[in-house]
């Protein structure tokens, strides 16, 4: 079994602030119950720079992966420049697209990200279903892409759990794996795992809850009985 | 001759403050030279939402285009909760990229962006090298998606002077056609509007020049040159 960081093999996404949560302590008291944190473009324009260090600073404290998801898709100069603003905001792991390709800018993103300490997350399929219509089509060049630049982890679907099982065959043990699209978008908990992703993200399902501690535990709980069940199951 | 807002054709792009031009009456000397302004990751992340807004106002007493260029690629629901925070800050027209397909994601977009008063702007190919990779495979497509959506403009970079012609042909005069890639990138000043494009885009040529106004004056100046030459010639 793969070793988590944290304990739960669950990644929040912040793209708001939890609505039923804006008490100054509640972040310190939800972000312990996963196993990292992924911040977003909606979280960035509404709250700023200033609550995004924050973010990755209470991350930091409890012991968790500290993800910036801007979704990254320019040139190399552009992504260059953004990738220097997210390590100084405190951030080791930034999310970018793989359709932008190699030459002139995914090759310039992981030359910088190497001497910044980053790592690369490369999205190489996407959870709606508009992915299928350009993105999925090259989905065994993205893994490839993936593997010519040594990343340290690719973004997979857990809406297309044939893919999640095609990226951990093709890509052997060593990268991390992260899939969205469980909660609210239709994925059940637990099964992007089962079919060999690390980490599951959630966001809706917590932030829009009316009890956002309430809904993670749940949610944290849910994940690992599944996965604990589909382990049993297959050992 | 088609008719620019503003009077030059030309749009700057700020992924940063212009290094020679901090002072506070800078960008309101700076901006009324320009056609619009596009805004950028980079910044967003150095300088946070308080500056983007006061961008946005200057553009806005300068009469020029506001728009707000963080390279949407993300699911319908995340696009649409951006576009709502950038229309909240002052911008007009907001870039989103073709290959993240229309069901759950541009459809949302552009149903989002009508309620808002927003414009949809489509990047359709890109200016660097890797754009060939992926992405310009499906560059035709691209632009039947933005015929289909019926969006306000594309961005078809000046260093594929023929996707510049080819996208003007397809897609008659009343669609927008915005072409970065001139100045640092190696495109000709002039050349993208000459072969069919509204708008070219400069972004490091004035904000890394040592003076950002005269750096401006004389871009523009040039433009202005080869366009006139071309038109003649054709005429």
């Amino acid at each position: 079994m793969r070793k988590w960081v944290g304990h739960t093999g669950v990644v929040l996404a912040l793209d708001g602030l939890p609505s039923g949560c804006r008490d100054p302590g509640c972040l310190e008291k939800l972000m312990p119950l996963f196993s990292g944190v992924k911040v977003g473009l909606p979280l960035l324009l509404r709250e700023g720079p200033r609550l995004l260090r924050r973010v990755a600073e209470v991350a930091q404290s409890a012991g968790i992966l500290r993800i910036a998801d801007f979704k990254l898709a320019d040139i190399g100069d552009v992504m260059s420049s953004s990738l220097e603003a997210i390590r100084d905001l405190g951030y080791d792991i930034a999310i970018a697209h793989a359709f932008v390709g190699v030459r002139g800018a995914l090759e310039d993103l992981v030359v910088r990200a190497r001497e910044l300490g980053i790592e690369v997350l490369l999205v190489t399929s996407m959870s709606h279903e508009g992915s299928r219509e350009f993105y999925d089509k090259h989905f065994r060049e993205f893994l490839e892409v993936a593997r010519e630049l040594n990343v340290w982890g690719v973004v997979v679907p857990a809406t297309r759990l044939h893919l999640v099982s095609e990226a951990r065959k093709t890509m052997g043990g060593s990268v991390r794996i992260l899939s969205p699209g469980v909660g609210v978008q239709g994925a059940r908990y637990g099964t992007a795992i089962c079919h060999g992703a690390d980490y599951e993200i959630v966001g809706r399902s917590v932030i829009k809850a009316p009890d956002p501690l309430e809904a993670a535990t749940r949610i944290v709980e849910e994940v690992e009985r599944v996965v604990r069940s589909c382990r049993t199951s297959s050992a």
